[in-house]
């Protein structure tokens, strides 16, 4: 059975709110459960609780503020995190970039309340400097292919191949995802092959109207 | 019967999180239908729905992004605000400051979506530049007293009033709230006085034991 | 004689460094002296003093930050810009976009030390806001002309009307300049005939060969 | 002869302007002769081209944006800061804190015109982030020590060691710099005695009356 791990990001998609957000959820469970392969989604912070009381797959949160419990207006805590029943977070993503100060204790806030972390970052030098804050994951978002529609196997493989050379000098533990360009099964296969142990994808599943076969097609050639 | 509000920032303190994010909207509802003076809570994000499902309060975000639904990651829609339940949102708070730019687009968006919105401002320039932007309130945080322990009642209260004639010159409209230096029913009769609409205040009601006692002291003097 | 204004803005494009800076600057002195239209130039920081010291015509900061002398690293004060010779600021760029405490803070700054301030702004109702700041200039750049290349002339006026009654609205002392979408002269008289009192503009006057031929267009339906 | 390096941040601090400025750099320019050991300044933007022109000692700007040149306003690119004749710059101060992307493209187009990089950091954490940057220096800026008066001989060393330990493990030709809690000549040797290249430090060289005194003392157990 294969480790590779498919996290969907719903961003603030209407078609990936509420209503929508249980039936993409619905149908990653399904497929997951079809394939064996791991498949999660990360909602708006509203969807947190329900997807997660409801369905068996992972949930992540789109982001949280490292911050210690105290005054903070509109923030998000690890901790108010965890109890939602989520089990994991995105850091730093490129529509919600973070300081390094804030990246490093995001992650670490996230660690100790039990959560899987998953740094973006947008290139080999700053998937290396992600590497060193020890997340579990580095996903990686090379700007080139961000909502371009650029399949990563079209595009240079050079730089997902350089930023895992580059994670794994720096820390072997940390796992990597292909963090753009992925649309189908083919481009799945190609981030495995390229290294990495799993995409993060968005709009290619959420805007769909049938999620379910999108899922299928991603995990066909795993 | 006063038409003042008081409204509550629970932060991201711990004693304002769930089981106790429940107990002081509780409280609140049982000093408001007492007294009848209108009190509101400004929960995390993650209380916003189980609060405005329980009680019958006006419960607020604390915080939204003025975006519509889209490729955002980590973002809060007011759409998504508003379905949760909730009836208004703070904006521009000290501790999660904005773009001039991002504040005119919160309130366009929360004000489309219906919410009731609350501007918070340093001083009577920001107070008056606010106002043009037409929200609700304009919650006027003197940086003097933000979580200074120090009274609005003790301090000098020009401030408050050059930025509720700077507000009314710009949009009569506009309502102010006294946003700092809140500690009793004498504070809060000293921002009626002062001319403001009501008060905005955190830890005096948040981190105590027992909230409804300090609730009815704030609306004692009313 | 014409009191309209027309600022360029060199922003950090290679052809408007260093010698390439002090050309501009030259166009734009003999452009003004033919024609009696003043033309301000907002150099890099690095060339306010050199140009502020060999030209007569009026030399701004693109940006400043409104903090008083003191611990603040990486930072350009008011009194410190005064200092090179220049005698005015852009403040909340869309390029450089600060909070609202930020912009009232450079304004006050800006204008304790002396200094001209044109607050830039993206529509009406954050005109209005700047406007409630007392800044010597609004400029309104509206997001769907800037680095366009569509004319003002071809688009819709009404943003620019309805500014400039926003921002008299507020305060009709304050002054107000399109901020978007000039190439030609045609361009700088409808922006006149809007009722706004000059120009800021850039890419058309900074890239070009010869910024005189541009420059004397400019002015030549006034 | 040590190859300390010891680099005093002027600030935006009124002691640390023009003719002050001069002074200080007149003071290391003396010190650094006299000692052999290397004292370089960091003074405001303003001051980087006359500094640099009129002393032989390293100048260092105390920040610079990674953009190429280009449509920003009020950014400083690294090309005009090499053209000031200033050989290095600070980045991700903690006066001024950068994004993961914005460190590392800061550092790459720095290094691209030739410029020495100081990233700062604040914990062993990002200290090892940042050295996966490849910059010439790390200094690490214990939050604890920061303008604290704490003298980094009176404070746990262990995070100072900690740092060293992590950056060279992910880099070890990366040299590091003790960034606060520096006083005295004690002080300085303390941090090499921990295993540091040198210190940054400020307001005890620039808000002292004879800066040369402080200079002196700094060198003299080296």
């Amino acid at each position: 059975m294969s480790s590779q791990f498919i996290l969907v990001n719903l961003k603030a998609y209407k078609e990936g709110m509420g209503p929508r957000a249980h039936m993409i959820a619905r149908a990653a469970e399904e497929v997951s459960e079809e394939s064996g392969i791991q498949i999660g989604v990360a909602p708006s912070f509203f969807d947190l609780h329900p997807l997660s009381k409801h369905f068996e797959i992972p949930v992540f949160a789109q982001h949280l503020d490292g911050v210690v419990p105290g005054a903070f207006t509109g923030h998000v805590t690890a901790a108010a995190v965890r109890q939602t029943g989520a089990v994991g977070t995105l850091i730093n993503h490129s529509e919600r970039r973070l300081t390094l100060a804030e990246i490093e204790a995001s992650v670490r806030a996230a660690t100790e309340a039990g959560l899987v972390t998953v740094i973006c970052s947008n290139n080999d030098m700053t998937s290396a400097a992600a590497a060193a804050l020890s997340p579990t994951y580095v996903a990686i978002e090379p700007p080139e292919l961000i909502g371009s529609g650029v399949s990563v196997a079209k595009a240079d493989p050079g730089i997902i191949q350089r930023s895992v050379a580059a994670v794994h000098a720096v820390n072997p533990k940390v796992k990597v995802l292909t963090g753009a360009g992925i649309q189908s099964g083919e481009c799945v296969k190609i981030a495995r092959d390229l290294g990495t142990d799993g995409v993060l994808l968005a709009s290619s599943v959420v805007k769909v109207e049938d999620p379910a076969i999108v899922l299928r097609d991603l995990v066909s050639l795993l």
